[in-house]
């Protein structure tokens, strides 16, 4: 369990500007190196659930649920901290991304595909068979 | 000028899932030491506008207009690599930060707030006075 369980469930919730819909952006980051994992979506559940556990978890916008992210691959995202920005509108998680792939499709990162000329091209190496994620 | 200047208009446009509001996400990040410095929305409009002169634009969702960033602060963001996620609906920029300074609170980050216990605290120092960003 992450050393923020439990913390940070009332004035911080407070804070946080979540959409019409009650969502907020997260932006996931590596701890360890800084790489940008993925971007989700937390509401107020996810939020509560993310600091009770100490897991990453968001709002799946497709399917409409709670999701733990890794709860069925394995790949779990223990949070080390959660920052909120200046308009309290977007959030940042720092993990350790376990297993080290967050993106479903077998990757590290889910932004593995960059601008050049006028293509995308992926540019890291697939590390694993895609999954559910 | 960026060597992304005038690139990746056409197919990689098409890629790019906007949303209901015509917007993608869009995480920039420090090209230099990794920090995530701000989430911001693109357009097709501001896309273009980002490729064709290399220096970070965005929509104002606030103000309802292309705001490319810096233009009145000077803190321009000049964009060395584009991404997008393995869902085609969020965008990364590595940028260079003119200035260090992201955020207009006057700190590096849009991020400089962290969960400590029940509270935000901020972890970061005030480089400038605040400004129009």
């Amino acid at each position: 369990m992450s050393d923020l369980a439990g913390t940070g469930l009332n004035t911080t919730l407070d804070t946080v500007k979540f959409d019409a819909n009650g969502l907020v952006p997260a932006v996931v980051q590596d701890a360890k190196d800084g790489q940008v994992l993925m971007v989700a979506y937390m509401n107020r559940e996810a939020w509560r659930h993310t600091l009770e556990t100490g897991l990453a978890t968001y709002w799946s916008t497709s399917r409409n649920s709670l999701w733990v992210k890794g709860e069925t691959s394995g790949h779990t995202q223990r949070v080390h901290d959660v920052f909120v920005d200046c308009d309290a509108d977007a959030v940042l998680l720092r993990v350790e991304q376990v297993g080290g792939v967050a993106c479903h499709e077998g990757y590290a990162s889910c932004f593995h595909r960059r601008v050049e000329g006028d293509a995308w091209r992926v540019i890291a190496p697939r590390l694993e068979t895609p999954s559910a994620g």
